[in-house]
């Protein structure tokens, strides 16, 4: 490639590679947090069917701090319910539990399905109108080369990943699209089954039509870009872990049957030919999960993909689901998958290039996990690299995200292997019958992994972001922190601070609760007022501030709070920015809401004046107990004292990182220091 | 206009004059149905600011009816507390109370602000989805003649009406537009004073102009031009009623202020100064509507309107609220306006050209009901319309359209006469002062009203749409009756009628509970099952079918519903659409969910099978005593037998319109040939 001189030169702070949904949460926080970025596909076109429908409560809580989980909430179907069917000693399938498919009371929202073509859709709407059109997906644009210049990675300022990129002809750029059974194509789980050959030819289609690269520097690049990901073989990483035998149909359908429980999600082990999970889906699909014991991987471990077709996937439906029938007219699409738990080696190179979502981890479709775990790492890494690129936060956070990343994708794993072996062994006939599977393990299995698939559980280890004692994992080695000596805290002062918000485990992400706003007595979910938009939160639960003594407590904190030294006053703003962009101070209290006052019980740093548009209204809210509807006592749900409060920090990302009572300001404004960069106020 | 044969000339079935809120709710009502039909407004462009903003429950029930209640619901202000500030003892005003602003439990919805310009815009993209984008809003279109052909008003099929379009030029067509009060320019409420000389300026302009005219046929004209309606004077109709001496000023601003109650609805009456309503808005903004006693009324009975400015209408509101402290820097819109209360002596010509909103009804905008009440005319009449033009319903439910929506009309001038006159009175000092108002009498009027200003209590009466005894108004010739003779129901059988559903008055609209679908567990808003889409309901409340002596019952009334002579079967049906796209059934049962089974236990026509499809999911639900959430027990609060059940009707606007025993099968079979063409079943 001679004339890469020739071709044309920019610089970009973050380019991702790949708008599948992790690049494209990675492309909506650097529209919400103001980045220049460009984000990269090499496909022309989005999902139009088919590919991932799972969505967590979590993902559910993410979209809405972006601001579109009400779209996504209004298409998808909720899964309320899921039916366990297995053999009876006749032999034949019968209903033997129903069971809550989201574990009640941890979110606002419920265990959804929604096509990823739809998800992909709220997030270009999303990021248009957050980066007021800067930020556009190119699409039929192929990396070819990306060097690290080493020398340079330590200075924020410089761009020291060099990329080619080049563009494709519409041709070449075509993804394979299914419509219907009736154009049939065969086609393996891409996620999971790895055939880079496609893709290899590609590139060498394109690197025979010269004159259409450029070459791009860029602070940051996020490889998103799955499971055959480019990014991660050009920094020679790998993916570890195992292929199975099982083999899985997969059929979006509107069926036609007398199954009664066809609405429902069902997991249904038959007597002799396999298992079927059934999900109901939006405009009267179900997509099928289908146990392919007649196809048998070959000596090399790979399926024969030529035998697989919508009939057979069909025929072995009809064998599992008998007595009752199944059939379809409409099929949306199919495909066949072969499961694979694999985790990659490494998360980053130099905390310069990221990878993330399948690029790093991979394993089975049917927990409805791998486009919320995707999603969720840049989630994670967005915010991070963001503010550094701002120069808000310190380069060193960056490390964070392996560390944090890593131990989710482990987990999902071990997760995904347990599940997927239950569901594929045959139901065990009796107690003596040791090969098969025990359907009351299974049930186990299934009500607990129920909280981890509803992406609640996250609990993020000790390290510079996140102020608790390193806990067990990490001290074996077997997690990793990457928190600095000075910082540890011991289990003792942890354990004495986590019991001042029990409810609000640090780590994991904020709760929400139903407050009223002081002002104008509306009722709000507390996590619509953590929204994603690249500010840390201190929370300050105020206590009963109509007592003189809690008062005073809580005048001393707002006055430390508000001195030209804090945190508050000294976190690197960008110009022309407000003083809460970089943190934001909201106030929970516990006083009777009539007795209260905005002006006169609050000092101003909790409401900030505004020469312009007068009293901030939106900072102080208050745990009205005369209003519940189910999510209401905030302080009792929290596990804070209604009298004496404490302080609470949440992370961009909403996860709790540090609690305190209001007179530990000294270490709030350390956990700052560690963190964020703290100059002079400009 | 010796020109007119030469203008291009065209049929359309229904014409809109106007795409204000009552406009574009009767084109979306055209998009829904699938109707052919056209709207032209004189404007060229649509409210950026200022203008009404009051939502009612009721209006955000039929939002969510057409598909964009959540859209409205998420940008506006919720309304959820009225405080009340009078003089006290000293003088000073003062919080006299607090009220929930919502009359609580009514509704899912709660009292909203939410300015014009957005309202619009959903109207504008539901519109364009629901009529595939083949109806569009056409600006800068004056109608300049109207003639009815009477000798035609009688056949379905023709097009009595002849109405000559002319288009305006950018120039002419711009409307009034304060962008901010620097740009001061003087203005009157123009929905309340009626000056219309600017608007005959502009058909005389426009006049000058030959040969961008046209000529269109039109089966049926709605008139929603507003307080100066073009279309009322066409039809030589008038508004009766009167103005009154209290003018009042309108601010919307960002205040800077230590009132404590500024983003609470507040009314305050000042000891001397006149009243003032605050009523906080989104984005910061509050609304002041203030009471200008400086400015008098001149001897005709209006107002100089050069007096009136920003700073007069500031300098007011400063003193009314002293001695809190009140100023901005940003406003957003200003006006000023006379109360006036006036209602049109005819709705409709020949049942051919309907007149809606502002052109029949004007009041003052302080309660918030304007826009509401306007909407809710053409939600009435408008799938009236379309039914009629789809050769669906008969001719004649088209005059229950005047007699439903006057007296509605009539309603809304007493409430808003009384409320204005207690709020623009001086606040008594004691009960000896006789020319005063009272504060408690104010209160209890505020209370009282607060059910009307939801728009929840409107009730129709007996008309051949609305199956009830006709009421003691009806009686005395106040109200207006359509009902036939032959229709006429005795007191005491619609007091038995009634009585199976207590909770769900004849006439009313349908009160919303939650079900849970019975196939997949799914709870929802019965209310969300009513969708605008032109489908009359019938509601089979089928109670405990798992009785057996139930269940015949149930089976005996599918099987007349199923008869080949039934209504559901012989409603005349458009070519290719579905047997159900005139009336569908819906069931709600009351037998434990786990124990019942939707193909086994319920007769075929209640989830019909599709050869393509297979089985109809989405039409059976059940009243589920484990999932409340605060709006479950379908049964206990409609008040119906849950054992025995009934059978009620909604109509395309979800009102209640027919109730009877499963047994009344003849009735409700003769309800529907009183409305509907029921020809054979094609």
């Amino acid at each position: 490639m001679a004339e890469t001189e020739q071709l044309p030169e920019s610089n970009v702070d973050v380019l991702i590679i790949g708008a599948g949904p992790a690049g494209l949460m990675a492309a909506c926080w650097m529209a919400h947090c103001g980045i220049n970025a460009r984000i990269v596909d090499k496909r022309n076109s989005k999902i139009f069917c088919g590919q991932a429908d799972g969505l967590q409560c979590r993902s559910f809580e993410i979209f809405d701090s972006l601001g579109f989980a009400d779209r996504a909430w209004k298409e998808a179907n909720h899964l309320i319910e899921m039916c366990m069917w297995n053999p009876g000693a006749d032999g034949i399938i019968r209903r033997s539990d129903r069971l809550a498919d989201t574990p009640v009371g941890f979110s606002r929202y419920q265990q959804c399905v929604l096509h990823q073509g739809r998800i992909e859709r709220f997030f270009l709407d999303n990021i248009k109108k957050y980066s007021k059109d800067t930020i556009h997906i190119e699409r039929g644009v192929l990396p070819e080369s990306l060097e690290i210049d080493e020398s340079k990675v330590d200075d924020a300022s410089a761009y020291p990943v060099t990329i080619k990129l080049r563009r494709l002809t519409e041709e070449e750029a075509a993804p394979e699209q299914q419509a219907n059974a009736s154009k049939i194509a065969d086609g393996l789980f891409r996620s999971s089954l790895i055939y880079e050959d496609d893709e290899e030819d590609l590139i060498q289609k394109s690197q025979a039509r010269a004159g259409t690269g450029e070459v791009v520097h860029a602070k940051y690049v996020i490889g998103c870009d799955g499971a055959r990901s480019w990014t991660r073989r050009a920094l020679g990483f790998e993916l570890h872990g195992e292929a199975t035998d099982f083999i899985w149909g997969v059929l979006d359908i509107i069926p036609i049957t007398d199954f009664p429980d066809i609405r429902m999600r069902c997991a249904i082990h038959s007597a002799e030919h396999g298992s079927l999970m059934v999900i109901p889906r939006e405009n009267k699909i179900v997509r099928l999960y289908i146990q392919l014991k007649e196809v048998v991987p070959d000596a090399s471990g790979r399926a024969d993909r030529s035998k697989i077709t919508p009939d057979l996937i069909l025929h072995a439906a009809q064998q599992i689901i008998s007595p009752y029938k199944l059939d379809y007219e409409y099929c949306d699409w199919w495909t066949a998958y072969q499961i694979g738990q694999r985790v990659g080696t490494n998360y980053d190179a130099h905390e310069r290039v990221f990878l993330a979502g399948d690029a790093v981890h991979t394993h089975s479709p049917k927990a409805g996990q791998g486009m919320n775990v995707s999603m969720q790492d840049t989630y994670n890494l967005g915010w991070k690299v963001a503010l550094v690129t701002k120069g808000i936060a310190k380069q060193s956070i960056l490390k964070t995200y392996g560390s944090e990343r890593r131990q989710i994708a482990q987990d999902l794993i071990t997760f995904d292997h347990k599940f997927s072996r239950l569901f594929s062994g045959r139901p065990a006939k009796d107690l003596m019958d040791a090969e098969g599977v025990s359907m009351e393990e299974f049930k186990s299995a299934f009500v607990k992994g129920n909280l981890f698939a509803s992406g609640l559980s996250v609990n993020y280890g000790a390290n510079e972001l996140i102020a608790k004692s390193v806990d067990a994992a990490q001290q074996t080695g077997e997690g990793e922190s990457t928190i600095s000596t000075a910082m540890q805290m011991s289990p003792e002062l942890f354990a004495k601070r986590q019991a001042l918000a029990v409810g609000l485990p640090v780590g994991m992400r904020f709760n929400s609760v139903k407050v009223l706003n002081q002002s104008d007595a509306r009722p709000w979910h507390i996590q619509k007022k953590l929204k994603a938009n690249g500010r840390f939160r201190v929370v300050l639960f105020a206590g009963n501030i109509l007592s003189a003594a809690q008062k005073a407590r809580v005048d001393k904190f707002c006055e430390a709070l508000d001195a030209p030294t804090s945190f508050l006053r000294t976190a690197a703003t960008t110009a022309g920015s407000s003083p809460d962009s970089v943190i934001e101070v909201l106030t929970i209290h516990s006083a009777k809401r009539e007795e209260t006052d905005l002006l006169r019980d609050f000092p101003e740093v909790l409401h900030p004046f505004n020469p312009h548009t007068g009293w901030d209204y939106d900072k102080v809210y208050v745990d009205d107990a005369s209003y519940h509807e189910g999510f209401g006592d905030a302080y009792a749900t929290y596990g804070i004292d209604k009298e004496r409060g404490c302080v609470v920090v949440a992370r961009p990302d909403q996860h709790v990182s540090w609690i305190g009572e209001l007179e530990d300001f000294d270490d709030l404004q350390k956990y700052f220091e560690g963190c964020l960069v703290l100059g002079p106020k400009p």
